[in-house]
């Protein structure tokens, strides 16, 4: 039997000591360092903060957001399935339309990846919303056209999908637009990761 | 607007092939090399086999578990969330008592965190089981303090926990034992990551 720490809150509390003791944050203003901190928990590399790239607004206005009752759109079931119900201010839905029956069907229709037709089908939701892209660069880049074709502004969007083909171009051209974003620059990311920015712009309990 | 590669299938086979190209997988034997590629396909990092280690078997007693209709026993709601329905052998059950509300006075009772008492709620489903830890080092601790004690073997144990205090030192608790194992040592690790082999070893399509 090996000794190991059981209490839940001690394993937080020293596990967020270690990552502060051993990030380099201090480029980060402190909204943006505990988002920082979630994700790097999430991931275990404290080498994360070097491909971090945020617009200044973004916690800010995701949590304005939050707190006001938006919605969080997520491209992919794990990303909504990692935030904590608990921690969000207003109930807020957390919705992903993958499974929704209309989205094979859309995705043969705009020639598309039916994780960038599902965002599509939320349209309708993305004024003033959390957009959370923690999976498919293609849902990404679909948004970023979408928008800049009229579609409505959301509040914030955290671009960190993870992978080798156009996941870094994705994150280079939401950084490159004027909409509130959090990203994470090259092929890492992923689900895990982009929950826990979540959690951390749900909530500022540590 | 920016030009990117919309075909899914297509994307999948360029990411494979950058990740055959970039990736030293010559020390696994084939079906391990195929776990690992979806494994770096949910990180992005191709120096992830550096981490990898495994039991000869791991995967081939796995596999035959799933194909025999064996359950999957998750830590995390995010890891069940990510196994692909589709690839599973047998319509294989998928489980994790996070939610079951005897979880937290078990935890109580036992002293640990709701994860390490959630797979214990599951103890008489392990015989035979696929187990994947993909968050909690408390529950690879508590997993592997069961089995010692006396509860049924798994066929096999993906120890992917991540973080800082305690998933490196779970991971090598894992890797001494004579259980069919596959770990990632170190701090990394993650649910994608854990969903990503529990994938690849649902089926072998690529």
């Amino acid at each position: 039997m090996t000794e190991y720490i059981k209490d839940g809150a001690e394993i937080y509390r020293q596990s967020f000591a270690t990552i502060r003791a051993e990030s380099d944050l201090t480029r980060f203003p402190e909204d943006v360092a505990k988002v920082v901190v979630r994700m790097i928990h999430a991931c275990g590399m404290t080498d994360l903060p070097n491909d971090v790239a945020f617009s200044p607004g973004v916690v800010r206005n995701a949590r304005a957001a939050l707190q006001a009752g938006a919605p969080i759109l997520c491209d992919a079931n794990m990303v909504a399935s990692g935030v904590t119900r608990r921690r969000l201010p207003k109930d807020n839905e957390v919705l992903c339309h993958l499974q929704d029956p209309r989205t094979p069907s859309r995705a043969k229709e705009i020639g598309n990846t039916r994780s960038a037709a599902a965002l599509e089908l939320l349209q309708d939701r993305f004024e003033g919303a959390v957009i959370a892209i923690g999976n498919a660069p293609t849902a990404l880049f679909h948004l970023i056209d979408l928008i800049e074709a009229g579609a409505p502004r959301p509040a914030a969007i955290l671009g960190i999908p993870v992978g080798f083909i156009g996941a870094a171009e994705s994150k280079e051209a939401l950084a490159a637009t004027d909409l509130e974003h959090l990203v994470v620059h090259g092929r890492r990311g992923g689900s895990a990761m982009t929950a826990a920015a979540i959690n951390a712009i749900a909530s500022e309990e540590e």
